[in-house]
């Protein structure tokens, strides 16, 4: 078999999926309007004496739309800079948008309903990494992962700080960004183009602060106490970007983790790796753990928060690899027999996009541990 | 059109969905098992140096087939009793294992994921309503209920207690018979065959302490700390149901809770309704704000507990019902327009079903009340 037939084949469905993601951001507005439509003609079909009940109904729905709006505008924008302006003005993601047409003409225009809701999702990843609001989320997981490295920075020889640091999984890239706000050297790395595209805007983009307004809330009816919580708007970003990160102190590299790592370059060259709600977003965590150990110096440390909701564990769309569900027990015995050392080791609770002023607080008990990379390993 | 084919028409869904129900409950080993060959056969695929790393993963799934057969021993000998055998050894639901094997045969013997799903929450059901494990989730709900209904005795004249108490959305029966164990007059309402079925065999059919184990943890891999506590069993019952309620203190009437209590014989009968967990599941909540006015004496008390999670915000199969989700704020708006006047009103924190040993705590912000029906409702 020619092997340039496989490379085609790879080029294609990767040219698919970044159509398919396009064609979700770009249709953001029409499918959250469909909703609020649909919300509409329920109400139209309640008895008269209950719609007389919820005289504020209308008004509510008004509202929600102009959310959606502010919403729109933040991803349209998004959208243009990076794919129709980009740099020079030319397409920054070559044929990003031709893709996503032929993506959308394949489906008839239609969105799916799992990628709504990851367009969704990035909005709630904008309260998280980037709005005041987020900012004791993030105490919670970067706050403690800076102040670790911190400690490790303050034990290494003079000479050997700022420290070259690794983040799998850099979503936003708010925790990129703090790294690198203390003077250390960044490399992120992300797989999903949702969060490529939105980290690649706030990082790169911001003008001011808190340029846009984002409603991450308004799109589930659940657990609200009033109507003005859910349709709350929250200003982002809450730091500049550039006021965090000084040129060549932050890289980022778009790719499967396991993939990329495995290149020649990225052999035992970083200092530290800082992984924050991302190990369980393997088919399987050997793999990342085996990585790790690959790309860390030796002697190089191990930052990991997070919990282990394996992202695979649920049947789902998604290439056939087989996936193994670890307990945190298991995962801790095979980093050992991979020649890491267990240097501190907690237990703390973190939350994750998770709506404070709600009625359902999900809160992770995360695993928190520094880990070593061993002589021998 | 003639009326009666409306109600063939209905007897026939009710057949159908009966039948989907006991298929489901009795092919639950089946598909447990066929979860475990997959994990079996994806271990299989490894590369054999991580085969390696995980020496007990074959007994891990041996002692996870052992308790699919704890939790089958459960489920067969409830269908077994409640179909099989029934009272006087004669079918006790009429039709409803012939109404199984049309449903299987109609769906060539497979069940649909939410079916699965839904069996494997009895299971959960069972560890909060009937074990020892489920304690501290039962006294931060059912608990607040009862000293609220305590409260309420303590003030009605000699001779008005015991209070006739409705306890709509009564899932595995726990606060129904905790409730009779005070010494008041409780009948329980419930929507769901899982449910009904599960608390009928629970509340009727439990001969000693302990007498079964259930695993309601090993389904999934995620979240665990240890492999033993994923696969951990818990004995139920944790009290033998007799020992709580009295023989007339303790009703079960099957049926959506709007349609059954619009009945002549339910209106202004109850001294207290009590609900948990219940409001979001419907499709409308002012349908059941009306009911729990109707059904209440003058004067009665209705206590609840709960989030606002609504049930049908997300679309899935159902009736063509419109759906709206209001916010606690609009809620406690619309009763007071129905005449409901407040009595207190607090905000707890409340699990639900919850591994309390693993790495996810869900944890509810409720909505904890105690209304009253004003003289002129």
């Amino acid at each position: 078999m020619d092997p340039h037939d496989n490379e085609a084949d790879t080029a294609t469905l990767e040219r698919e999926a970044l159509g398919r993601i396009i064609h979700a951001f770009s249709e953001y507005k029409h499918t959250a309007d469909l909703d609020l439509m649909i919300k509409g003609r329920d109400f139209s079909r309640l008895k008269q004496a209950h719609k007389d009940l919820l005289p504020h109904f209308h008004a509510h729905l008004r509202q929600a739309s102009q959310g959606v709006q502010h919403n729109h505008i933040f991803l349209r924008s998004m959208l243009t800079q990076l794919l129709e302006e980009g740099p020079n003005s030319s397409p920054f993601l070559p044929g990003a948008l031709s893709a996503a047409e032929e993506y959308a003409a394949g489906v008839n225009g239609r969105v799916l309903p799992q990628d709504v809701e990851k367009v969704r999702y990035v909005l709630k990843n904008l309260m998280r990494d980037w709005s005041e609001e987020g900012a004791a989320e993030r105490a919670a997981s970067y706050g403690r992962i800076m102040q670790e490295v911190e400690s490790i920075a303050s034990r290494q020889a003079p000479g050997q700080v700022p420290l070259s640091i690794l983040v799998p999984g850099a979503g936003l890239g708010r925790l990129c960004a703090d790294l690198c706000s203390m003077g250390h050297h960044v490399l992120g790395n992300e797989f999903s183009f949702y969060m490529l595209l939105a980290s690649a805007y706030v990082l790169n983009h911001s003008a001011r602060l808190h340029q846009w307004t984002v409603h991450p809330w308004l799109h589930s009816g659940c657990n609200h106490f009033t109507s003005a919580s859910q349709l709350r708007g929250l200003a982002i970003p809450d730091v500049l970007p550039e006021d965090l990160t000084a040129p060549g102190e932050l890289g980022m590299v778009a790719g499967d983790f396991v993939e990329v790592f495995a290149r020649p370059e990225y052999q035992a060259v970083f200092d530290v790796v800082a992984t924050c709600f991302f190990i369980d977003t393997a088919h399987n965590v050997i793999d990342y753990l085996e990585t790790i150990v690959a790309v860390l110096k030796p002697g190089g440390s191990w930052v990991n928060l997070g919990p282990l909701l394996y992202h695979w564990a649920e049947p789902q769309e998604g290439p056939d690899e087989p996936n193994i569900e670890l307990s945190l027990e298991e995962i801790e015995a095979v980093a050992g027999q991979l020649g890491l050392v267990m240097q501190r080791r907690d237990v703390v609770k973190a939350p994750f996009a998770s709506n404070r002023q709600s009625m359902f607080e999900s809160t992770y008990t995360c695993s928190f541990w520094t880990m070593t990379k061993g002589p021998g390993s």
